[in-house]
């Protein structure tokens, strides 16, 4: 996998200590393969104050608390991969009211948040796959022009990822849609962390 | 474009003559190339009486009047390809109350129908370039098992065109939207005619 623009990295979390120790096992992880990296751990708010570009890599229940407990979003590029989901049997798509969780966030960030629906349809496993490519496409959505050129550019500087303008923050819905279904195809067809590419 | 099995194929139109006329244009074209096929074509009533297999290539808005005006469809496999959708700058997903197409399908059909979707995420104008593959995935889903199966092997039959199986038809609304993604997606990074792999 490779990044092809420097970019310094900070993860947060609620727990310092894990993010300090999931920093340094990327650190290590990357020295070990000859390459260097910046990438430092810390609590949500002191990561959220340092960053230009945030993503929210949690799960949909955890949204509302985490950005709650937070402050200072405003002017910075939030990124939401975010897919609320529920399984009886199948998975299937279970969207808050607001239509999606990229619109439910929307309500929860102060208005001069950017926000940019992005990276929703790739698998956990792929991306802990650090020798592999990722060669999938990425969705983008957003109703900020600007930021959803930067994320894009961000989403074509991992590996082999291309990032795709998919409209105005009212898409996220079909985006995040996408991801219980690659959920049902791995598992009816005995595949295992199924990606998605648009041609 | 290949077709690896033989089916009897016939077009039906509730104007006869325009089904006639598609019929003996694919002929032509097939012959052209040095191809036989059984194709022909006929009034809806009289294709949806000889088929085992009806594929309701109609807009979504058609929908309700051409199957309320026909009757037979119990014991057939009826594949659902239609995608209700709207645009109002972006291309968005419009299901009616049912969730999608399919289940406001479902119930305009007999219980003993079989309904199975798949074919929505392929562009109109792929299927008409004869000279090319069809390149891509197809996402199948309903409640009848060997129904799904029937039509996965359809699928498969068809160019490169490979069937994962989604689950049951509840999974139907997702892929039914995956539609006016492609179509954004499309429109918004000037590309034509869309289509997605899932792997």
């Amino acid at each position: 996998m490779r990044l092809s623009v420097h970019y310094d990295v900070a993860i947060g979390s609620r727990d310092e200590a894990k993010a300090c120790s999931s920093s340094e096992c990327t650190v290590t992880l990357l020295r070990g393969r000859g390459l260097s990296c910046s990438c430092r751990g810390g609590g949500n708010q002191e990561v959220l104050d340092v960053s230009d570009v945030v993503i929210l890599a949690i799960p949909f229940k955890h949204v509302r608390q985490t950005i709650e407990q937070l402050s200072g979003f405003e002017g910075k590029i939030v990124i939401s991969p975010v897919n609320p989901m529920a399984r009886s049997g199948h998975f299937y798509y279970d969207p808050p009211a607001e239509g999606s969780a990229a619109e439910f966030i929307k309500g929860l960030l102060p208005e001069e948040a950017r926000l940019v629906t992005a990276f929703n349809n790739i698998a956990g496993n792929r991306w802990r796959a650090i020798d592999e490519e990722l060669d999938y496409s990425v969705a983008v959505c957003s109703d900020d022009e600007d930021a959803k050129k930067t994320v894009m550019d961000i989403v074509n500087s991992v590996s082999r990822l291309r990032a795709y303008d998919a409209g105005p923050l009212a898409v996220s819905s079909i985006i995040e849609s996408i991801t219980p279904l690659l959920l049902n195809i791995a598992r009816f067809n005995k595949m295992k962390d199924v990606g998605v590419l648009f041609r």
